[in-house]
């Protein structure tokens, strides 16, 4: 991608503002967004799909019968969270960016598709909230939107002319932390699935808390301030 | 959130254009309002997916099996409409704002939550129309909406930095009113619904009329002009 | 809706810059256009869920399998050219509206509600696209979704504040004309499904050429090119 | 379409600014780009919607039920990456348009129909991975977007007033190369279904990997680089 940064200069250089222009053009990342949020915004409302309005059998009553989708309806509010909070992760990315290339592109549809993968990983949980399995997959899903996270923040940060500003050491660590941070946490939560299923779906419902928790303390510390002021 | 506050003066202290476009990108709301459009419109459309095309049984004619739908078309129809309501109480709030804050962008999500419950509890009605428990169900996904919508007015007229300009007090008061009221009437219909389940639903698909009846008259009303003009 | 007209001018009397802004803030289409585009999109996304896969019988081959969800296809291949059409339509339209007002935002609901009905309406009739009921059903969903697109057009045109600029009698007819008219013959057709279902079924089906050819034609005609050079 | 031209030309020499703003609000390509993004995200959303939860039939492990859902894993694997790979090039195609007329809406559109039959292909494949027939149904889609594609790009390349900048005939042969050879490519697919079914099924899978690898040798080649600088 070396000739990516080559380009990023020869603009300036020549001073051609036609040239110019075409090459921001080329490297706008608004369609990336609106793809992204639309994604976003089908899957958070996808998940509620998997809620079903039950049918009665023989001598039910409906409040009984309502009982039985409570796992499905656990699901669906851990996942609409989760998304949600990944979805926060994605807006404060991206207030960084001010150029997408091919590599930042591309990298940010390999991260579209797990992200893809999570109504059905709240459906396979919320149909089977003991089974090791399926609280194992459901991490996978996790781990693997994490990881692309991961990616997209190390790709961006290390190359300066596709930010809008530089960020110095201090702020490049908070937010790795902030990144990796979850990610190895669902990885707990996946290893741990098989002995202890319970305490792994405490985790899944529990990490948004955490790290919604999390960031309200670290912005409070004074010194830290100008590290993690940048995210929700 | 007296961080927030202090942060919005700052740049202009500085006078330095650099940390002032930044704060700015990081408040921007645009992708908030991107991300709650989609969830609109996905769920307005996803609201006919309920009603199903019939299966004729043994003898019957399409025109009887389509009778049995109409309780779901009502369903329908009816959430359509709330719907609609609510995505333009959204826009007008929007309207007022300049800036998210880190606030703002989770109270949004929380208030998507309940709204993507619409399709279940539009589900649950069409096919348990006059179950006691359904009308309750479908109350509470209304007022819980209604809830977060005024947690969002509260918050944002609140905070100045994040408006466009401030309101008076009875701009304040007007747009809580009509923030809050219909939140009270979903309440009322809902806590009738064990014994009236009849007036239960009647208020459900009357509501949005009386909204726009209500505003009608009160812009129409020469000296309230101020406060309602805003409301669409 | 006097008052929006006096509104509309007044900061023009006044001056006031901020006043200015803000009315334009509160008149701007954009989340109008944001959430029409969202329903067209998932629209004739959700179309081709009807469309399904099917299960293969005793002794039964894939291919002859598939020649049963021949008419749910030719269904999805219709609607689709009419969805199509429709936006194409909506855009041109909004292309001339420069502000919303409370009456166009809710008319331009109303207008969304019958759109969503069409992939019920697709799915009607590619179960039973002998049925006449069927027809007519899918005949209703598309002459209101044109009954709503004509009350847009005459309630925008009627009021020049919300427009880019004046159109005169000739363009005002004429783009009265090609309203209407497809909602006329979706009309027709929905009254002849009883005696001639097949008609009535090419009918839909050869609109949107019929009223590609006639912009064409119109279009081409040196005369009149001023008039309709605006439609697509 | 030579009336477009004139108009195109018209309203530079008659200097008329208003004539000039509705000209290019008639032709602004944003809405086209809006309803195809969200064409785009809805579809690869709902591509998983296919790999459904296995229900557990008698003395069967949640682990063994998994393994049969891997065909339908597989095919929304290969078709989200397809669709990324489409996406990708749509974007890149709509940088370098400044304008849409009438022709390129509809075209537009006529791309997002086979589009849109992509999951039902992806659900066919999931279903029926080893028969040719829906081995070559899915090819069709596939080969029916390559088309469309290359249709849009001749229309847009041909005509210099929708281009932010005139393509020279090395650019215009590069572009074309790429976009009709995954075209090829698939066709070659569908045609060897029939007698090779797996071998047809490793093209589909192993396309977007061989798209990439080929446009970085491409760009890799310093001679080349200035026509395939241009592509994602």
């Amino acid at each position: 991608m070396a000739d990516e940064r080559e380009v990023a200069v020869s603009p300036t250089r020549e001073g051609d503002e036609q040239v110019r222009a075409s090459f921001e053009r080329k490297h706008d990342p608004s369609r990336v967004l609106t793809l992204s949020d639309g994604v976003f915004a089908i899957i958070i409302t996808l998940l509620v799909l998997d809620v079903h309005v039950p049918e009665l059998t023989e001598g039910q009553s409906l409040s009984e019968a309502l009982q039985e989708i409570r796992p499905s309806f656990t699901a669906f509010v851990i996942s609409f969270i989760v998304a949600g909070m990944y979805w926060v992760g994605h807006r404060d990315l991206f207030e960084m960016i001010r150029r997408t290339d091919r590599g930042l592109v591309w990298l940010n549809i390999l991260y579209l598709l797990p992200l893809c993968l999570l109504p059905f990983g709240a459906s396979l949980l919320g149909r089977y909230d003991e089974e090791p399995v399926a609280l194992r997959i459901y991490g996978l899903v996790l781990v693997a939107i994490a990881v692309m996270r991961v990616a997209i923040w190390l790709y961006a940060t290390n190359r300066s002319h596709l930010l809008w500003q530089l960020l110095d050491d201090r702020q490049r660590r908070a937010g790795l932390a902030l990144t990796v941070l979850p990610g190895l946490v669902y990885l707990l939560a996946m290893l741990i699935a098989t002995v202890a299923p319970g305490v792994s779906l405490v985790i899944y419902g529990g990490m948004p808390v955490l790290y919604f928790l999390s960031i309200t303390v670290l912005r409070s510390g004074r010194k830290r301030d100008q590290e993690y002021a940048d995210f929700t």
